[in-house]
C-alpha cells in the first residue's frame, strides 16, 4: 500500500536491534485518517473469507484492528495482556514472547466473545518473529474458532514470521513490506 | 445518545462495588460501528473548539479517540502506562489512581508529540472519578499544550468526575450519564 509505504520511508525511524519506530503515525500517536485507509484495504483484501470477528492483541493491534472491523461490518476482540476485574476466572491464555519488550507476554481473551465456530480475521501491527499471532492463532484455536486470515500493517520478512506461519495454510497479507533495513535504510520488497 | 444508552441498558453489567462491565461491545469486544457512531457524536459536539490533537489513555481509550480523531481529521495521541523501548528518556509522566485496577498506574506521553500550543480534545471511555482524565490534564500542562473539550462514552455521576473537571472550565461531555445503578439497576440521568 503505497500511502503507508511512503510514510514509513518518511517519517519511520530505525533504532538498531531491528526495531523500527512507527511512534509518529502508528504506535503512541496514531494517524486516524491513515488508520482508516489501512482497514479499508484489510476490508478488501479479506472481503471474501467469511471472517465473522476480527481480533488483535492490545495494544497498538487495536487501532487497524478496529477500521478493519468497522469496515468488514464486524466486531473486534482485543487479547489483554493482563487479566482486568470484569473478566471471568476461566479464560484463554496463552503465552508469547515480545521482542519488544524483551519478556514474554501473556495473552487473555474471555470465552464469552470468542465462541466456537467462529471464522477468526487476525490483524495486527507488525508481522516480524509471528511470535504474537501465533499466540493470537492458539487462542483462537482453544476456543474452537477457525482462523481465515492473517494481516499485518507492517511486515520485517527478514524476521521470518511469513515462514513460522505458513503450515496454517491462510491468506498472510501486509500492507507495507520491509525487505531490509541494513544501514539505516528502508528497502521495501 | 440513544443507541448508546440502549446498548448499555441490553448488554451492561453491574459487577457490584461500583464497576459497569461493558465488555461486550467497549472494552474488550469492540463493537466498530457503534464506537465509530460515538466518535462522530464526539466530532459533532466539539466541532467548533479548534482542537488540534485528541489525547487518551491505553488501552480502553484508544478506540473511542480513534473514530472521533477520524471525525475530526485529527491525529490522536494514547497515553502509555509502560515506557516502550521506543519511547525517548525524557518524557511526560503523571501517576493516576486507577478504580478498576486497584492501584495507581502511570502514565506517559513523549514530548514529540505534545507540544506546546497544542489545543488538546480529550476522549476516554468512562468519567468515574475523573482520575484517568485528570492525569490526562496534568500530562496537556506539563507540554504547554491547552485542554479545550474532554468526551467520554459512559459518565458514572455518582463518582464525582464532574464536579472535579469543573475548575479546567472546558466542555465536558458524556454520550452516557449514569444517574444510579443501585439495585442492580442501570438509571440514566
Amino acid at each position: 500500500m503505497k500511502e503507508l509505504k511512503d510514510r514509513i520511508q518518511r517519517d519511520g525511524q530505525i533504532l538498531g536491534n531491528g526495531i523500527l519506530k512507527v511512534d509518529s503515525f502508528v504506535n503512541h500517536q496514531v494517524d486516524a485518517r491513515l488508520m482508516d485507509e489501512c482497514g479499508k484495504e484489510f476490508a478488501r483484501r479479506f472481503a471474501k473469507l467469511g471472517a465473522t470477528k476480527v481480533l488483535t492483541a492490545e495494544i497498538s493491534g487495536i487501532a487497524p484492528a478496529l477500521t478493519t472491523a468497522l469496515h468488514l461490518g464486524l466486531p473486534v476482540v482485543y487479547a489483554r495482556k493482563t487479566k482486568p476485574i470484569t473478566m471471568p476466572d476461566q479464560v484463554y491464555l496463552t503465552l508469547a514472547p515480545s521482542h519488544t519488550k524483551g519478556r514474554t507476554v501473556e495473552l487473555i481473551v474471555s470465552p464469552e466473545y470468542l465462541a466456537n465456530g467462529e471464522n477468526v480475521l487476525i490483524i495486527d501491527d507488525f508481522l516480524a518473529s509471528g511470535a504474537t499471532i501465533l499466540g493470537l492463532v492458539r487462542l483462537a484455536e482453544a476456543a474452537g474458532a477457525k482462523v481465515v486470515g492473517i494481516g499485518a500493517l507492517i511486515e520485517k520478512i527478514f524476521e521470518g514470521g511469513r515462514e513460522a506461519l505458513k503450515p496454517l495454510g491462510v491468506p498472510v497479507e501486509s500492507l507495507a513490506c520491509i525487505a531490509s533495513m541494513d544501514g539505516g535504510k528502508i528497502v521495501f520488497q
